[in-house]
């Protein structure tokens, strides 16, 4: 812990329980506005910098590889752990999503403990700029981040939203009309609170990133945009806070999407930048995978539907026809997983035992390099 | 001129012609983001404070004002010039709309003038915080403003936009669908480039002053919000840009819309609370003054059309049934001046010869003190 976070005379907000075993931790917890905004001030005046790392709690190896490099990149990490109601569509998974406050806070006290512990602790104050920590958690109430009108998830329900069109309605906007528009303008109240030097998201939720980016530019908000690999299982499944209603069963299946997405590279790399030669080689491997599973009884298998596979150009997310190599193109793709049928004495079938539909995204970015 | 001013080393674009006599401004022209930023941010750290006054240009008394109620409140005013085509619906005056740089900017030196030789300029280090001076003009190009898309004015055309509803449909809103998405569009993105402490707008546009106010309050932007009063000709005429469309003859039926208003005030004041009264008052005046318009000969007379004469809550701008004392109401309403019919030889019929029609609004607050 540093000297100099401790002096802060910024009071931790009492009414949240802190899950590590240490009395205290070792970021400080906002639940309001006006004491972020003092420490941030503080930072600012110390000419230090912040990263911010946004999140709807649920954290996994993949959140902390973001914050990973968030430390890497600034003194100071900021994560916000906030389930956004008005990314969830009305059908949508808002009451069952994960909420895992107090293993997400003792997930994030370890990964202190190992930025501390970190080789090249010793460093000079000069290095020490690019080697930060933790240094708070903001976890507001929904009526801190909407404070006038009750938050909808309505397409056409009031309130003050910031939307980013026609970016936001392709391909994930397309099956989850609300989602960008949410997920914009959460965004955008997080980043007049935490006013980040750098914000950091992840390469897996990639038309979150173009989003981002585009509000980033539109709104000439004065922050960077830094996005971090794709953080997979060992298996390849890219990871999710959602994955842990899967089970075994369906995750294994659940692959098909990366193998659908790797055969269109795999065509590309051969030479292939057609669409339809790309994407067919793609549809071959869903289609093979799911005639299998419709082989196997009920009790054996899992059914999925693709929704999309895509080739879009990176920026604008238009489809393409075929791939610009000065420009490179974003293979993505989504598919549901449905329920389990039939599950098995003593199956593992994931939280929800099974009931939940899944639905799964990937991505692959075809970079000017790989020509 | 502040000698900690002149050390700054921020270029002035060279691509604008300064109107003042003098060979340097008193105030520094920026026509891009990154130079304004670097000004901002020594400002921050000199612990100097911000006050932004966001115009279209065409200044008259009623900005000015604005300007010296910032310069009164901050060490340093910033005074953005930018006509934005997202608030001007596809029929409506953009292509008309008043652009008058070169007066524009000798106006404002003037005012910095005035500000300097204001008195009291003895004043000690403390006082000077509440004594500032317009430091700084920004007057960016629509390709820095819509840097991704171009800007549209159609309502369902595509781009970054913010919008507040229900408060964006209402009174000008159901007139102007574009209009109040474009306001809370440009000024996200003004706010985001200056960074104010104290962001400035007029009363006049009431219902911009309501919806800038949920702006703030919703994406939980780190400013005040300052009203100032509407400032009048010497008739009680509310200051506009678009008022130089008038000529004389309109001007003075224009009148009508506050002599409306203020029947209605006049019925608040002694003790009629009920809309059905107020609004009635209202009603008269308009009726009358149109019936004794429409007696007169084309060349002599001045048609207009009342849009709408409101009531409504001063914070949602729901329409009332009554006035609550304990919250106030706020008495608002638009006219629409028609071109004039009959032009007669050498009549002031204003810029654009009378061919013009002119839309005039105007307010009046019911304050709880007025109870």
């Amino acid at each position: 812990m540093l000297p100099w976070t401790r002096s802060l005379s910024i009071v931790t907000s009492s009414s949240i329980t802190n899950a590590g075993r240490r009395s205290q931790p070792s970021f400080q917890i906002f639940r309001d506005v006006p004491p972020l905004r003092r420490l941030r001030h503080q930072l600012l005046l110390a000419n230090r910098t912040v990263g911010f790392v946004p999140t709807m709690g649920a954290l996994h190896e993949g959140h902390l590889s973001l914050i990973r490099q968030a430390a890497a990149e600034n003194t100071d990490v900021v994560v916000s752990i906030y389930v956004n109601p008005t990314q969830f569509g009305v059908n949508e998974d808002l009451s069952s999503y994960p909420r895992t406050w107090e293993s997400d806070l003792e997930k994030l006290e370890n990964l202190n403990n190992e930025l501390e512990n970190r080789p090249g602790k010793e460093r000079t104050e000069t290095e020490f700029k690019s080697a930060g920590r933790i240094a708070a958690v903001l976890a507001p109430t929904t009526k801190v981040m909407y404070p006038a009108l009750p938050p909808t998830s309505e397409l056409n329900g009031d309130g003050s939203f910031l939307t980013i069109t026609p970016l936001a309605r392709k391909l994930e906007g397309a099956s989850r009309p609300v989602f960008f528009r949410g997920v914009a303008t959460v965004c955008m109240k997080l980043f007049n609170i935490v006013t980040p030097d750098r914000v950091y998201f992840g390469q897996k939720d990639i038309q979150q990133c173009a989003v981002i980016k585009r509000m980033v530019k539109d709104f000439l908000i004065d922050t960077e945009v830094r996005i971090g690999p794709t953080v997979r299982e060992s298996d390849g499944l890219a990871m999710s806070s959602r994955n842990v209603y899967l089970g075994t069963r369906r995750r294994a299946v659940g692959l098909v999407l990366l193998k659908a997405l790797k055969a269109a590279e795999a065509a590309f790399m051969c030479g292939e930048y057609e669409r339809t030669t790309m994407l067919g080689a793609a549809k071959l491997v869903t289609e093979q995978i799911l005639t299998e599973q419709k082989a196997l009884a009920p009790s054996q298998r899992a059914l999925f539907e693709v929704d999309y596979i895509s080739l879009a150009n990176p920026g604008s997310l238009d489809e393409i026809d075929s791939v610009n190599p000065a420009t490179g193109a974003i293979l993505s793709g989504a598919i549901k997983m449905f329920p389990l049928e039939d599950p098995r004495p003593a199956e593992d079938c994931g939280l929800g035992s099974g009931a939940t539909a899944v639905r799964l995204i990937d991505n692959i970015i075809l970079k000017q390099s790989s020509v």
